[in-house]
């Protein structure tokens, strides 16, 4: 079944102890639409400028990506860079050109309405409840948020993630988000918010999955070589929101086997680990399903005792 | 089969976000022994002053632990004191006052010669080796070193634990003692200065197993409160060598099923996680096999999929 991926559609100019690429294609929706079309036929929504290159729709479209939803506009395609520290668990923001990006307006093509997965990057609160209220349907809706919309947009964002099934964020977010430094106890706090799952992702430390009263915690995949980082989140949330659509699972109406939601949380540390291999999205230029399902028993194998 | 524990007997002054001790019993050895206790017999060799209480003599003796390598000594016992930061990642030592502990030159009883089991705590190496010289018929030796060691003694340090079976360290100690940042890597260079199996601890994050070529993580355990992080990594070595010992496997002559090392980790975080729960050692005074046995469940529970 498939699934709508609402977000950014950017450049990016990234440096870490590896090398430095000045223009790459990036942007949560696209790493989020790429890790999901390994699992399940994908849309996404965006905006891109005139500046959009051939080759990185190819990309996309070579995927099996639908891009009814990518709006093409005069100017210029969000641009973002930034610097790794040498140990890459630290980043340095060098440039936030919104161009186009400032003013998003995402509008669902009626052919993605009656989609039953969602899954929202990281944008303004109220454009994610926008998109959410534009659809007809959903099994499953949910999606990303960031540290600037829990300070300062607080209210909408809670409104907005009230009529989520998942909540996608990373330790330092929901530690924000709940006010609690305790992870257990700032999970408690967030399901009381909405959503009846919760990922926190940590990094290179891997991801807990909180769902009703259990959890799940999976390690991060030990690469030798971690390229670059970028993009690692939202590919994660692309192979957890894919193999959930796989599956058909309906977290919203039906009952769904905590096992699966933990399945799915395999899937994005998959997909995640997959992105830190080479700069961007390069690693999916080569990328095939068999690699994924491999090293999805790599976690099976190194986990299990 | 018997396990023969090397370290420190401590006082300790403890801050914590939750609270302050001025004076506790403490030191590696201490830690080491009591978590190992309740998996198999277990001697300790150690020594402290007259100051050491009739009261702290009794937990250790009260867990089964046999005191004949304690040497008591005129003077005072070592004695250290640190503060927490406010998430327990960070601590500043406020005192380090060695006392009769500068002196400290083990000698092992008679009595625990022939044990097979041997856990260094992190003391000079050049008394690790000295302690393992003494000891007949080893199937498993190992232990624990720190920064300073690996800075300041590191040929002394590198002739030690080529003798070692298993040398557990956490990630910081491996990146130092290997030059390698990258954990895997760094695994890599540690298993070719000797021991055949590495534990990287990684705090609230866990462990990583290393042994021949293949890996095993196991996550942290998510506790609601950590009273007091201090003797944590003792516990988790105690864990381990306290299962392998109740197990009897013979890592340096014979085989052993790697799950049974993955095991061994897990009994070690299991230790580790109770150790946070109070301050100090106070959590052994309730602590029983059963809770042990319970807590190992829920690690499976909460990372298989």
């Amino acid at each position: 079944m498939s699934v709508v991926v609402v977000g950014s559609v950017a450049y990016d100019g990234v440096e870490t102890p590896h090398g430095k690429i000045e223009r790459m294609l990036g942007g949560a929706c696209t790493y989020i639409a790429l890790a999901s079309s390994y699992f399940a036929k994908t849309k996404i929504v965006g905006v891109v400028g005139d500046d959009f290159e051939k080759s990185d729709e190819q990309l996309l479209s070579g995927h099996g990506i639908d891009l009814e939803g990518l709006e093409r506009v005069s100017g210029k395609t969000f641009f973002w860079a930034g610097v790794y520290s040498s140990d890459m668990n630290d980043r340095t923001t060098l440039a936030t050109d919104l161009n186009v990006f400032a003013d998003f307006d995402p509008k669902i093509p009626a052919s993605y309405r009656e989609s039953p997965y969602l899954i929202l990057g990281n944008i303004q609160p109220a454009l994610q409840r926008s998109v959410r209220s534009q659809m007809n349907g959903l099994r499953l809706a949910g999606g990303d948020t960031m540290n600037y919309w829990i300070n300062d947009y607080r209210d909408e964002l809670l409104q907005t993630i009230l009529e989520w099934d998942f909540l996608l964020i990373n330790d330092s977010e929901a530690r924000l988000l709940s006010g609690e430094y305790n992870l257990k106890r700032a999970a408690a706090k967030i399901l009381e918010m909405g959503p009846r799952t919760l990922v926190i992702k940590r990094g290179e430390y891997g991801a807990i999955l909180f769902h009703g009263d259990s959890h799940f915690i999976v390690p991060g995949y030990l690469l030798e070589e971690v390229f670059d980082p970028t993009g690692a989140g939202d590919c994660f949330a692309g192979g957890f929101i894919g193999y959930l659509a796989e599956k058909g699972f309906d977290l919203k109406n039906g009952h769904i086997d905590p096992k699966e939601l933990s399945r799915a949380v395999i899937y994005g540390s998959v997909m995640g680990s997959f992105c830190c291999e080479k700069f961007g999205v390069e690693r999916f230029n080569t990328l095939t399903r068999d690699e994924i399902d491999e090293r999805f028993g790599e976690f099976r194998e190194f986990t299990e005792f």
